[in-house]
């Protein structure tokens, strides 16, 4: 299949009045009401020039403004760069040029913002100044081909340059279907989503919705108390989270209980201490932990709920339309020894934008290499030892050392830089930085440096001094020597 | 996605120790196990020389054995022919020699009948002659191509000669995840399976039960009894079932009630009469009716029980993945204006087997012809006015008057002959026949030569002597003035 009808539109005709989204507020819309809405920022959109296949980049919080954004991208047949709105202008500006983006669209609350970043040859658009009524919205098209664009979502690497991950309407498809088969559908189900819509964990969630014909809880922030209001009094049956949320929902838990109809805490973003599982346990939360990137268009694993505390630290099995082996050497290896994690299926990505060298060494015959190390259980349940050899997961936001370590060196007073994760009791880890310096050097100053260029979880928040790095014979650096040295 | 693991293989590793089957008896069988005896009967076929695309024909009764020979020919990449047991010899003949079969399959229990056959070249093996256990099963592919035919399912067509209606991998799995969206996925779901697994009805749920990892209650008949023990004392929550089926479950329950978790009567074969839908609600039965047939996999429009009564005599609106127009003269009719029900999606056949004059007419850029008339109404319910304008439907078996009429025509002494639907208690319909002799004609003769070429259920049940048809100016015969005759 290679066409279909666009997923709101079939869901608005299923089902017209059933609830789309309900906001923190308890403001509601129905599917046929988003529909509409979307359609008409669609025609707007249209009117201004936006045609089928034009890269647009979307600067915005979570909102029902940039939810209707993000269909009526789907409308007009557009690439969607959604933006992280934690970067620095420097950081967007990489992606905007990066992305050879023409139309720029952005939340009203970051007007600022957006005036400050090269936006030359781009045109911007504030998402508030569309009207969403009266417009003839009869020429919106409603078939989508599934083999097209839909997002380019940028990631950094291992070697510190970000860059765009292609996602097609098939791999958000198949993502949604694959977790449903895992996770099952209720005709109650209530989805929350306090996560990103710029990121690909909150972003499946919204096809997630239309497709299954079920509400999203949307916030536009992590608010706890929010939150917990919503999981005690509104009915939601489904949390997508990461680590840290998950340990402050405990705490705001307390002695109480969720309902019984909430069932699934689902967990991303690297594996979860044991210790906070067994509290989930014992308060009796069905936490599923997960493995996904966003090259796999979120989640390809999940341990399901029954498996959490005898399969500590794993991330389960891969999803019924996905394949996974532990590789080295080019060889599959057997349960329990450690290799690359290497992954194929319909929701993996085809790749980078305009990164051939890079597709051709990680893309082979669809299996994609992740980079990241793990291994299988006799069982087959997946460990992950190591995300992306160096990766640090911070509050759920992805840091690549290599990316703060190009920006410290590129610093007068720095000789060398090494940048590895601390384990952190809020945030899961942060970065911390080893420096060789040049001549007498302030941390301040390197912070300071740090935050012009960075968004702000990736500056380092501890700081040493190093004569020189630990680099093996082909001067790589041995960030494991490092992680040692903070006693960790 | 062109590729995946072999359902029952994927499903076998997430989830080996969940019931797969559960027999009348009680015997219950897991994934891993399944899955073990489906590749033992794969290998064993190999063994005689069974290979990738070959025609094998299966006739047999639902069983165990039957079930795993269905996963077995998917395992080995064959074809199958699965064969109505209620045909007669001549009409198998048919099939064997239409599709070109090499193979034939057999339940032990129909020997005598096979015996019968014209299988000159045909290898004949006993599905029960296979053991199940100690073979070399390594050999056994595990990746499936979804755009392979996994089936040929023949249906009777207006013009009376059945025709192969091939199917694919990807019908099947579409069609599940389809009917997934619909009816949702609970972890503790059960499906009984009581209907023909040669037909699609039954044979959809097999594939359901794997994919989404749920055990089939595979009943050898409709044994009134044994379901309502099953839906009542062993946690079923979904049953398929035809209008007769429905009728006979309603009366065993009597003043009882099913238990709540039992949540879905998927009512299939044609609409159910408003008193029995009123019954059902009486007794708090959720019934979904729905509309499909062999050439698109199964259900392709479900109505679900909160409309049951609302939309009465409507099928529901098309699943998710699929889209339906109604159609007179090549253009697409409003609401309330009855027209030909033309069909899309990925569920729908790539066509019938060597007809490409017939498939060239009814299928058209991924639109198939059903024949089936109908209209929707404002809120996109749709109303099957008329199946294939002259299909009867007799205790959910298709039966189409044409092909009853050759056979009658094909007499000594019938100059001519007409068929059509009279309502009946028990069935819902039956085929009676009306009859111009030659000369003077005993009618009992007429039935015993029409049983001796015709499965029993498309003998006419009533018969009427008439001097001239009706017919109009292209000398079609105008059956409905034929059942205006009947009173109906």
């Amino acid at each position: 299949m290679t066409t279909m009808l666009n997923w709101l539109t079939k869901r608005a005709e299923l089902s017209p009045t059933q609830d789309a989204v309900v906001l923190k507020d308890g403001t509601t819309y129905s599917f046929e009401q988003l529909k509409n809405h979307a359609k008409h920022m669609a025609k707007y959109l249209m009117d201004l020039g936006v045609s089928q296949g034009d890269h647009v980049a979307v600067i915005a919080k979570n909102s029902y403004r940039f939810l209707i954004t993000v269909h009526a991208l789907n409308y007009v047949g557009a690439v969607s760069f959604l933006i992280n709105t934690r970067l620095t202008n420097q950081e967007i500006d990489f992606q905007l040029k990066d992305g050879q983006v023409k139309y720029l669209l952005f939340d009203e609350n970051l007007k600022q913002q957006i005036s400050e970043l090269d936006h030359q040859g781009i045109q911007l658009t504030n998402i508030h100044q569309c009207p969403l009524e009266v417009a003839d919205i009869s020429q919106v098209e409603d078939e989508i081909n599934l083999n097209n664009k839909s997002h380019i979502l940028y990631t950094s690497g291992t070697t510190g340059e970000p860059k765009g991950v292609q996602l097609t309407y098939n791999n958000h498809w198949w993502s949604a279907n694959a977790s449903l088969l895992n996770l099952g559908l209720y005709a109650y189900d209530r989805w929350l989503l306090s996560l990103p819509m710029f990121h690909v964990g909150g972003l499946s969630i919204v096809y997630r919705s239309v497709i299954y014909g079920i509400p999203i809880h949307l916030h536009e922030t992590f608010d706890v108390e929010a939150i917990h209001h919503d999981l005690t009094e509104r009915n939601v049956t489904i949390v997508s989270v990461v680590t840290v949320m998950l340990e402050q929902l405990l705490e705001r838990l307390g002695e109480e209980r969720y309902p019984d109809h909430f069932r699934c805490m689902l967990l991303g973003g690297g594996p979860a201490p044991k210790g906070l599982l067994e509290q989930a346990k014992e308060k009796a939360v069905p936490v599923y932990q997960s493995y996904g990137m966003t090259e796999t268009a979120s989640q390809f694993c999940t341990l399901d709920n029954a498996n959490a505390l005898t399969k500590i630290g794993s991330a389960g099995k891969p999803l019924f339309t996905n394949q996974l082996k532990i590789v080295h050497n080019e060889t599959e290896l057997p349960p329990h020894e450690v290799g690359e994690i290497v992954v194929k299926g319909p929701t993996v990505t085809m790749g980078y934008y305009k990164r051939d060298d890079e597709n051709d060494k990680t893309l082979q015959n669809g299996w994609l290499k992740t980079g990241d190390l793990g291994y299988f259980d006799d069982e087959g349940f997946l460990y992950v030892v190591d995300r992306r050899k160096d990766l640090v997961i911070s509050g759920g936001e992805n840091v690549y050392p290599a990316e703060i370590e190009s920006v410290l060196k590129s610093h007068p007073k720095v000789k060398d830089a090494g940048v590895v994760g601390q384990s952190d009791d809020k945030w899961g880890q942060v970065p911390v930085a080893f420096i060789v310096p040049k001549s007498s050097i302030d941390f301040v100053e390197l912070e300071e440096f740090c935050s012009s260029q960075l968004a702000k979880y990736k500056v380092p928040k501890g700081w040493h001094k190093i004569d020189v790095l630990p680099r093996n014979a082909s001067k790589k650096l041995l960030r494991h020597q490092l992680v040692k040295q903070l006693g960790e």
